[in-house]
């Protein structure tokens, strides 16, 4: 057993997209854990876009990290050590480990995993990507049988989830991902009814248009993570009382994508006067239901009636790049960090 | 009796703010009333921002007026003939009559007035204006004690309402308004807790810092219905769970007032991290509630606990003038003409 730890601290808050300078590999002695607490050693790191929002120094939901802290973020791992009732040395449990190679978390703060089921799914499908978009279709999105959903980010962890429980319950899905791989996977692998490639479209009037082909009895439910220019292209094609759950805004991030012009009347206007619902909604809100969550997928998971996708990158020093990469929209599935 | 009727027509569709040459007077003969239906004279109309958006010919949540058509409009006034079971000559109705000296309904298309209370009641504090702020705060709005809840144009008919029944339901209330004039009736008359005067701040930055001051604890409910500068300048005050029922967006009406920024990223921004709600409601949705608005409200009004204004123009050919002022804001109370 090694006697040092390695974690990702931030070293400078990023302007804009971050880059790998942004970003520091610290070395520290091992942490021996205190009475109630577990020492953990890493196996599976998570990398989710609220993630970059942490690295502002911005009024947000959350603390921001702290220059020099390690980096947030939820990890899987195996009990090393544990001084605390209801752990022992080899148990998989996960919990909010940050990146980093070890983590000594309370006991209170960690959860052990069903042993049946690949550990990693507690990041993704059986997480908190899997929980967002569980609780936000049933909870903000209101789906019923008949009506037509656009997932922005559609292959993403949260986005695959919304459309493989939407579909299951009677809706056209319709999938918005970058590029042509993506788009067949969105319907091969996750069943959308259609998949429309942002990356082939220039501006949102052009997009709109392929979206409408798609949605011939227009949109009820917009699936809206990403802001920018599929936000701006779904709007004028919601129907009355249609539902916009927000929970995420990536291609604003950072400030970049920003329109010329200012299409913030015109947004407004649709809110009004199609009665829509717009709900920002953040999961840290809604852990009480996660219980509720994992009895209803986790035999969907097993079952293979959802499916998911992971993106693996090997070793704690390639976080920050698989993170810039994700960001960017490099990655298919849920983004895991394997240590 | 005449056998004449006036009514004014939508003579070409505005550019941005209507002009008096966007109507026209025209004269017809006195119509006959059918089998069920009932002659009205018109003796009080009423004007509603919700009418400028009805002269575009733009997708919206009714259809528009059409050119030389006569402009809609609820009106009040005594029944000359009836052809319908349930109404007989001398009785004050209110119904759609338009922009217009008389009009013929079918008798299901009207309501008979309680003659208890002044019968230009039913179109402002007691009629759609009412319901809407009524409907909007509880079922949108969702007030609780305590909270602080914000009111653009609040000593219209829609605002003063709200302002009155969340002071009574305990909330801390903020009126917005335009000049020295509105803000004393917003406190002294509506009995808001502070007004503040968005005439007197340039841009949104400096209205914010006002409301500010007057929300030491933030805004739980902001009362939307002008969008433009005072919406720019609430958003960032929104506190977590805030809620922002949107019904009107005078502010945006003909496309003024739009800031030289894209401002829809941060707004977007703070719907998302303040897990805000924001619902478009059209009251036309909601007429279902209208005999519970009438329980509760009507004894009040009844009682001088909820108290309104009205400013009267006189004349039926003068409603496009008063009507181009109200969208001015050169009205104080709720907008009738009296024929």
């Amino acid at each position: 057993m090694s006697d040092t730890m390695s974690r990702i601290t931030l070293a400078r808050r990023p302007e804009g997209a971050p880059v790998p300078e942004d970003f520091k590999l610290a070395k520290d002695p091992l942490p021996t854990p205190a009475e109630g607490e577990v020492l953990v050693e890493v196996t599976h790191l998570s990398l989710d876009p609220y993630m970059r929002g942490r690295m502002d120094d911005a009024k947000s939901y959350a603390p921001p990290v702290d220059l020099g802290a390690t980096m947030t973020g939820q990890g899987v791992g195996r009990v090393l050590q544990s001084n605390a009732d209801g752990f022992e040395a080899g148990d998989t449990v996960t919990g909010m480990t940050g990146w980093a190679s070890h983590a000594c978390l309370p006991g209170s703060d960690l959860r052990k995993l069903d042993p049946s089921l690949p550990p990693s799914t507690a990041l993704g499908v059986l997480g908190m990507p899997g929980l967002t978009g569980w609780v936000g279709l049933h909870s903000f999105g209101k789906p019923k049988a008949g009506e037509t959903l656009v997932v922005a980010a559609a292959t993403g962890p949260v986005g695959s989830m919304v459309g493989q429980l939407a579909k299951q319950r009677g809706l056209r899905t319709i999938a918005i991902a970058g590029g042509a791989e993506k788009c067949r996977l969105a319907t091969e692998t996750f069943g959308f009814d259609a998949a429309i490639d942002h990356r082939a479209h220039d501006d949102a009037t052009s997009l709109r248009a392929a979206i409408a082909e798609a949605a011939p009895d227009g949109v009820d439910i917009y699936w809206e993570n990403v802001g920018g220019k599929v936000l701006e292209a779904v709007m004028p094609l919601m129907n009355v009382h249609g539902r916009i759950p927000v929970c995420g805004m990536i291609g604003w991030y950072g400030g970049s994508n920003i329109a010329e012009t200012n299409q913030l009347p015109a947004m407004w206007r649709n809110i009004l006067v199609k009665r829509l619902e717009v709900s920002g909604f953040i999961i840290f809100d809604h852990w009480d239901q996660y219980p509720a969550f994992l009895k209803d997928v986790a035999p969907k998971v097993a079952a293979q009636e959802i499916v998911h996708l992971e993106d693996v990158a090997e070793g704690l020093e390639n976080a920050p790049d698989a993170f810039i990469a994700m960001l960017e929209g490099g990655n298919t599935g849920k983004q895991i960090v394997k240590l």
